[in-house]
């Protein structure tokens, strides 16, 4: 980072008591005014930033990886004495074996006059639970056969050898491609996409790969700046030095290495327009952190590399999501996976996401002007009660309470409502008073 | 680029006869290979690749920035002899300055007793019209008054009057902002962002300037990849270098400088998982060229982007759309601008774009499999029939050709309707075929 830069970023932190307020909120944005003077300097905010970094890189690996992938031994990932079902990243010599072992038993199957079947797991919801132990949804044991005799299952039976033999053939090229490219080389069997996809998701559970690990990707949609350095497909990129735009995080996780990095912890964004803020106020100079977002809903790619982030690099991750019940929605997406990935919420998840904002009882802390907020319709009540009976969220008092408040006074506020003080409030005053009252829950 | 990739890069190329090809399609497989053995070597068509450059660089410069900017004179951009609206790219200086005259103007107005009013370019459809001669959509002038003493523009007026004051803070800060930062600095005021947006967009008119040198900047959704260097808010960025993610494009353009290059053509993508594609296999390393993406409809940042580029490298466009009436939709507002755009054609257009493919001829050309082609809807049609009429696709007798082929077969395809001949057919097979037989229009 250049002295310049540096320097940019301490006058405008400086300088921003003198910024421009808008005039139709003035008792609000003296109450705001207020609040900038009881930042402490930085150097204190810092130090209890590295007490946090220090104490999340002491405490015990994540649960997943622990509990989660470790219980599949390497041999037979179907075997596992757990009665759940956990899929883990593998390599291509690995995923290739055992695709190879898989073919060969069915060979040895219909040889021996046993015919030609698959044992294929179950992946309905009435098979897919929240462990609290695990703190995620996982998947339960359950298979049932895929016969290639029997009318009912002839063609799943087809499709899922087609399916094996075309996921085979990248890994022996060793690239990458999309679900919508494996449809493509066989449409006249698949018929619709909609079929590859759920069989391959059955592929994935059937091997106890995930499906990165089969080398088919999502298509990626998140981005990253920040104090990180980690080499994409074996280019290094330092994260300091991309701009506003930030860099892009890779579709396929596996081509990530060499993660480094000096940050004291992990700023997960909800939307675009305030990851640009952070970004462009290099506020990852100020308080070193790393800041991604996916830009909304989060995609495959960016919890997979929210995740390896947080496995090697051992930081807490702090969260900034819109003050609604989407914004806690996706926090859970993040935390412990979405229903119809359950089988891969092991590699997937990212446990101990603390919320940092904005949270509803910000919206009268930081005195948010009421026209600001926005009144909650049926629909958002509807499924901020749907939440409040999530297990993820019973589990966090705080969150409960929080969720609580949001249902009591049927509002919500987007980060964005932040600027009604000003544009830059949120990274001059807002983040760093947040961060200096430890105030997440 | 090591060595150990470009050897990677070539060894993909000479090993491609022997990939797997999909049973399903054995005729059309057999076809595709033999297509392979009339590629040349690349020697061979990178000679016609370097001819292509050459005359593209010598061409006159885009007709938007001779014919369009230019017009307007330095000093009052509302005065300008044409008839038609132009915004243009202008620094902070003297879009801070253009505010200062506008509200003195007002203020004289109001001292020598003729009120408070501004004076407002319609912006109506009736009002925006394709011009051949510029080969895009423009604005034409007509202004209307929007005084504050009348019931039926008070509003308005006060709308405008605060929506100046908020850029001109954003200016003195030097910072960015997005529309909805600027919506939440006064919501009780605006109501909704609507009307907050199209303020802004009467204010860009009147002011003679683009949005984005207001600094009110869109969300990107762009990545790009390849022979290109740039400087992101001073960040030295080497897409070479930026793996198979990318670099995420930069929602402000005025932070983007130092642009080099030794490619020899830009390669515009519909689609991401076309880009992963020709990313992941390094497609620019055997190809000097860049690679750029808005994933699907193209927004306001890439737009911006891929103009700078065209207008300062002078390279040639290629586009690789799906084949569809959306694709030629995408490439339309490429070429020509979106209509409700229509003032700011000038920068954000890219005028001489080549339709590389995937063109409704190919589809037989190629051999595309029968199950891989969709039959299009009755919209598909519909649309189809509409963009016929366009006045842009009329301009070319080639696409009106493609349109009609279209039409008449009533089938369209994706990009990814390629992989049937092999994952990785697009990039060793079709793209370098195509641009050894100059296969565009």
């Amino acid at each position: 980072m250049s002295e310049r830069k540096r320097r940019a970023g301490a006058d405008a932190a400086a300088g921003g008591s003198t910024s421009k307020k808008p005039r139709g909120a003035s008792a609000a944005a003296s109450y705001a005014q207020s609040l900038r003077s009881k930042l402490r300097p930085d150097a204190s905010i810092l130090a209890s930033l590295r007490a946090l970094a220090s104490a999340a890189s002491k405490s015990k690996p994540a649960a997943a990886s622990s509990a989660g992938a470790k219980a599949l031994s390497e041999d037979d990932p179907t075997s596992a004495s757990s009665n759940y079902i956990v899929v883990a990243d593998q390599d291509t010599t690995s995923v290739t074996s055992r695709i190879n072992r898989l073919v060969l038993s069915v060979a040895r199957s219909i040889l021996a006059g046993r015919g030609f079947s698959f044992a294929v797991p179950s992946r309905a919801s009435s098979n897919q639970v929240y462990l609290p132990d695990l703190d995620r949804i996982v998947l339960l044991r359950r298979e049932s056969a895929r016969p290639f005799a029997n009318v009912a299952t002839a063609r799943k039976a087809t499709v899922t050898a087609r399916v094996l033999s075309l996921v085979h053939a990248v890994l022996r090229r060793g690239i990458h491609v999309t679900k919508r490219d494996l449809f493509y080389t066989d449409v006249k069997l698949f018929g619709d996409q909609s079929q590859s996809d759920a069989i391959l998701d059955d592929v994935s559970c059937m091997l106890g790969c995930t499906r990165s690990s089969l080398h088919v990707v999502a298509s990626e949609k998140g981005v990253v700046v920040g104090r990180l350095i980690f080499a994409d497909d074996g280019d290094v990129i330092d994260c300091t030095r991309m701009g506003v735009g930030g860099k892009a995080i890779p579709p396929n996780i596996d081509r990530v290495s060499g993660i480094e990095s000096d940050a004291l912890f992990i700023l997960l964004v909800e939307k675009d327009a305030a990851f640009m803020r952070l970004a462009e106020d290099r506020f990852y100079n100020r308080f070193p952190c790393i800041i991604l977002t996916a830009k909304g809903q989060p995609d495959v790619a960016t919890r997979l590399f929210l995740r390896r982030l947080k496995v090697e690099l051992k930081l807490p991750v702090l969260a900034l999501v819109d003050s609604d019940p989407y914004g806690l929605k996706i926090l859970s997406v993040y935390m412990c996976g979405s229903k119809n990935m359950s089988y891969d919420s092991a590699n997937l998840t990212t446990p101990d996401i603390k919320w940092l904002g904005v949270r509803p009882s910000d919206l009268d802390k930081y005195r948010v002007p009421e026209q600001c907020r926005l009144p909650m319709t049926d629909h958002d009540i509807k499924v901020g009660k749907e939440m409040l009976e999530e297990d993820f969220v019973k589990q966090n008092e705080g969150w409960v309470k929080e969720l609580e408040t949001m249902l009591r006074t049927k509002q919500k506020a987007e980060i964005q409502a932040l600027s009604s003080f000003g544009f830059q409030y949120l990274t001059e005053v807002y983040l760093p008073l947040k961060l200096q009252q430890e105030d997440w829950i």
